[in-house]
């Protein structure tokens, strides 16, 4: 990780939109090795670790586990002392405001902040308002940048090359910031992206997160000849306005299962952010079945936070204002 | 601790059933050194731990504080990277299964999840399919091992040896983990253990627990002669089923005050898994005087729990298949 | 910090009424050397700390980020083991006293129990019954030590000296543990100290806290001439019993504006324990403005904490009967 670290230059992580291809390299590289020289992250040697005598906060504004337990895990094994809050016990209910709380947490020497808000555009606020990196762990509907980093990995690792794959995507499109930054990335890597689901969650102008990205109506023709397909967790509340009565009804037409898995790649690969919801999005054999990678998934998500958080930190301790020695 | 690791074969701990006689004295012995020796937890240098470098989970999907913390502790005084999962913030409440779950924390390189569930048999269910340690800390009316472990603990300090002990569990029996988990113990350990409660808070067959186990109907009977009571927290919402209005009568009939406990031997001990509820089950002259164990229970609590993480992670250590220079 | 820790004589911080002169002297002459050489804080090989190997338990029985995050982070500076214990997950849930809720906490071997509960006088209550080192985090309306440490460590450093200073402390003065913690710190170190608020919210008797403690009835006189305000936080729920119908109402009075601020030295400061509620109690402009210190307090608020946390546990060391090598 430190021969490349002259190449990463941003202080924060906010979106994939801001990143080169570059930059997307570096990152998956860094993650990659960090996945294959499992040393790294346990041995126990590494509480020398890179982020040693740094502090990382996880502020979670939304509920999260997965996500939560990830970044957590990522900084610990760095090293770093690493402090959760959560919207329960937050200041928040006292009427703080979002930008208050940032600070305030700088003010404590804050290396780095991962922040999970329901607000769009809320890592980008704060970030331009604060010493600390700002590592964006979800910002309402807008993007969740490392998800679409692990899926990357992911497909780089099972694929050879991210370029000319064709990628599906496939379920409540409009409102998930997971689908956003994956079609943002992989467009910019070169990916075919192809968008599926009701009418009413797809997004009105799917050419404008990237020049390969094209929307389907059909999910037997999204699917049809993909290297690998992403389901994306249906809100079960939202499916009300979309005339559908049911989950089944969903899953009988937007569902995976074996029958419409047919139609991809004999080698296709099946992801997930989780929580899968099985029959729902997911038909169990599917979901547990063996082109499914969704644990792969989860073991590259702490690889690939651990490699953001040593960069972002990087950039910022070769700025000179604040070099150290 | 290091030179009986090779006679403990066990890589989970799910109950007291599982284990041998042999095994518990194994735990017992591992536990009473690190009490007896108290620069294993408290030197400076200790952060070059046994578990350096191994990740401990606390999933905790019923409330706790007692038992979180104890575990928390332990596994932060052997080195390891420590984080708590409760069941507030968890994906549970987002649909995700328990298995799924335990899976997701597996694929993030956890090498320890420690366990309290409210369903019987939930620690068994997910440890046959995840790569890392279970310690059951609790399984709905099933098992608390380490509880049991720890008693035993204290019992062998006290009184020397376990065997041919009498032992009297008091309370309601019935749907008491630590009850079962101690009868079963003791039982194996060769103890009389007598089991007092109203009668719809007694188990059927009470020999089921353990050749020395049975049920007497009268507490003076059960602490008659005994070396040491542990007393039960009753659950007030409970005792409507039990025709007895309120705790005061229950405290009459089945609290432990001065009178009954001249009944035990001079030198009986009384025990308490905590927390106390005074005036119900036990009097406060009792609760604090000078027979009661029950801070020294909590003590023994953090060894037990610290041997129990070395062992399940030694075991797993020498599996061939996971073997680590 | 090391010299000085010969002069240090308490195993407990409880309030500022217990503390002499020399003591609050010593405090903010160690906290402002941790402000003065961040490598203390911010070292690589700071995890080779003056706590490694010591336990520290934030039991925080009412609702808290700001203070808990800062005294988590001051534990985990110094190299200890942290761990949180909050209202919602507490045994205090299941019945259990605060008294055993401390001792089962002692009983774990615990250095400092860093405690914040709804009641006055909950710390000193506690304090004689453990023996672990307690650290008031604010107990209902009595005390709140650090918090006016720190408030005097920015004052030291932005006036040199605290003796002479005209400090105005305005707002809900009787509810505020803030107010009367600074009061008392103030009056001690030879300030003269200014009350001022609504009627209903003035304590009856200022001199108590200090021979130079007064009361003012108009914002204007309490302010003019003054090197330093400290504006609290007002609770609007507490408004109705004022007949301030609106929070507008209350800021119109008692509010801190730029004309109202213009009475006080040019070179006044303005404090707020935070969080800030911009347009009640401080005007926008004026919390974000140059005289703010609020960020600076914070930043103060963590190096006070690491000084107390290293204080105390010294003089437990160095008792006696407790003696370690």
């Amino acid at each position: 990780m430190l021969s490349v670290s002259r190449m990463w230059a941003h202080r924060h992580l906010l979106g994939i939109e801001e990143l080169t291809v570059d930059d997307i390299r570096l990152v998956l590289d860094a993650a990659n090795s960090i996945l294959d020289r499992p040393e790294i992250s346990k041995s126990e040697d590494r509480k020398s670790g890179l982020l040693r005598g740094r502090t990382v906060i996880n502020l979670f504004l939304e509920p999260s586990t997965r996500t939560r337990t990830s970044f957590e895990l990522a900084g610990k094994r760095l090293g770093a002392d690493v402090v959760n809050i959560g919207a329960a016990t937050s200041s928040v209910t006292k009427g703080e405001t979002l930008l208050d709380t940032v600070r305030t947490l700088d003010a404590m020497d804050t290396h780095v902040i991962v922040l999970r808000h329901p607000g769009s555009g809320a890592a980008h606020f704060v970030a331009t308002r604060t010493r600390a990196s700002v590592v964006n762990a979800g910002d309402g509907a807008h993007e969740h940048p490392t998800q679409a980093l692990l899926d990357a990995l992911i497909l780089k690792r099972k694929k050879g090359c991210i370029e000319g794959l064709v990628v599906a995507i496939c379920g409540d499109v409009l409102h998930s910031r997971v689908a956003r930054s994956n079609a943002l990335l992989l467009g910019k890597m070169g990916a075919e992206v192809r968008l599926c689901g009701p009418r009413t969650m797809m997004p009105p102008s799917p050419a404008a997160l990237g020049t390969t990205v094209r929307s389907f109506e059909h999910m037997q023709d999204a699917v049809a000849g993909a290297d690998a397909i992403i389901m994306l967790r249906i809100q079960t509340e939202r499916l009300e306005g979309v005339s559908m009565a049911t989950t089944r009804e969903y899953s009988r037409v937007y569902g995976l299962g074996p029958r419409l898995l047919d139609f991809a790649k004999p080698d296709a690969i099946v992801m997930h952010p989780g929580p899968v919801q099985r029959g729902v999005e997911l038909d169990p054999s599917v979901a547990d079945g063996p082109r499914s990678v969704i644990l792969e998934q989860v073991a590259a998500g702490v690889a690939v936070r651990m490699a953001v958080l040593d960069l972002v930190t990087r950039a910022r301790k070769e700025t000179p204002s604040q070099a150290v020695s």
